[in-house]
């Protein structure tokens, strides 16, 4: 399924899921039934989902047409959110940037980092530019929803702490964030201002479609500026997989909550810094960024 | 007011404030016009705070002694938690010991990074020492508790936005921290298994008599392990105030919301690593270690 909050035509915030050609309000079809928030289906999924295959509702006709709605991020409200650095190409591209010499650390074990979950961005919103900030940038992630709250979670069991996959585009300023990290407590001003997710949540099941036997996934990841390709990449180049990081977030008693988000970190080539802005110029506002992840679908932003 | 949280001798959360020998019920005192739970009160407090005024509740008699309840972290649900490096001499301190070269960035600004707001331990809660750690360490800190929603708040009208101020433990594991901060990100499992607040909130009204004209607090801060001092400083030796980090927190169009936390950073010689685990071995299971702050309180917790 493909899951998503969107803006009824009445302008009320509501969930429910796409159609071939449309959206299911999944309040409305199951008669109160089924929640009005994503927050709230992700925390009780496996009662909602069972009410789901009863009523045979994943083959209800759609309530609205595409056109009569507006897709909001799909969870706007997550409880925490980590980014990661799981790419090997994107680690040894950033690093030679910013003149960082990365340790064997990375290799080790997936680090991240705690990113502003109260600045969520979903499909077709603006993203303001941060003042005088010169060297604006995105970043082309795939995002992973917990679904099943855990602590000392092992990577062999992680699968079923997953509700569902989504894109992200952890925006960046790398002017502010250059400046930032002289102080070594990684990047916060740089990547606090908008972390667009969307346009929908694609659940476990039907993203294991794409998984091979080594916990990669096999889904071709592609950003574009302006109807450009910037890059053309692929989620079967990471290092680090979801399963790994979620037990290293879960580790020492950590307790992970439904509706946490974790980043996979970009994609190698996946922002225009790795480029060294040769591919495109840092952004502006008018710029529409296109980023498209296989089996999930298209995250369109503008820059104003 | 000395606002806080704590179990009461059926076992339930509540919410209220210290007297001199007890503990007010909020709820109860109110008949219900207050609620139960901090983050509710944080939320609309200038509504409480008037119906607490108007109906002299504040000189009620305490609902509770305090060896009838159990004092919990004062609010157990933050809805962030940013941690700044807001003292000199513990960013000179640290960066001597991490080997980490600061630039000029430090003093420019505000440096913070998001730490884990789901792993809020309060009084007398006990600390499990993550495994395998051999350099378990505390920070010393103050920490702000936001009151009300805003973003692109400039310094001088910081004040308004604060609600009150608790006493922070920086619970910190120093060999998970220097190892996975070999890669730029900033720390976060060394720093994201418990960070200690309480035992309450002082209102900002009452702290602000501790206030001096340059935006500093008078306020003595205090660590002893197992009974034995070793740290004494006071927050007047900090840099950078909660203004210029409220400021920080929410330029670009960041919105800051109630029950946000932001910490102030280690006072000078408030942590182990600063004196070379000279004043004392790395902690252990058994070792007691109590944060005191002038006009605030003492924070008792326990490693397991």
């Amino acid at each position: 399924m493909k899951l998503v909050t969107f803006k009824n035509p009445e302008g009320q915030s509501r969930a429910g899921w796409l159609t071939e050609d449309g959206v299911v309000d999944m309040q409305m079809i199951s008669k109160g039934a089924l929640p009005d928030d994503m927050l709230s289906f992700i925390d009780d999924h496996e009662r909602y989902f069972s009410i789901i295959q009863d009523q045979s509702l994943h083959e209800a006709k759609p309530t609205y047409s595409l056109s009569e709605v507006k897709l909001l991020a799909p969870l706007p409200n997550p409880r925490s959110f980590r980014d990661y650095i799981g790419f090997e190409q994107h680690m040894l591209n950033a690093s030679a940037k910013f003149g960082h010499k990365i340790g064997d650390a990375w290799y080790e074990m997936p680090i991240f980092y705690f990113t502003n979950h109260h600045a969520i961005y979903g499909p077709d919103d603006e993203i303001k530019r941060p003042s005088k900030e010169t060297k604006l940038d995105i970043e082309l992630e795939i995002a992973v929803i917990i679904g099943k709250k855990g602590k000392d979670i092992k990577a062999e069991e992680a699968d079923e702490y997953i509700f569902g996959f989504t894109v992200f585009n952890d925006w960046t300023a790398r002017a502010i964030q250059k400046k930032e990290m002289e102080v070594p407590l990684g990047p916060h001003k740089g990547k606090d201002f908008a972390n667009a997710i969307g346009p929908c949540i694609v659940t476990r099941d039907e993203m294991n479609q794409y998984l091979r036997e080594d916990g990669k996934f096999n889904l071709r990841m592609t950003a574009k500026i302006n109807q450009s390709t910037i890059c053309d990449g692929n989620y079967n180049t990471v290092y680090h997989t979801f399963a790994k990081m979620i037990e290293r977030a879960s580790e020492n008693n950590v307790t992970l909550y439904p509706g946490d988000i974790l980043g996979s970190g970009t994609v190698g080539w996946g922002s225009l810094i790795e480029n060294n802005f040769e591919v495109h110029r840092p952004l502006e506002p008018g710029d529409v960024v296109e980023l498209e992840i296989e089996g999930i679908g298209v995250l369109r932003n503008k820059v104003v």
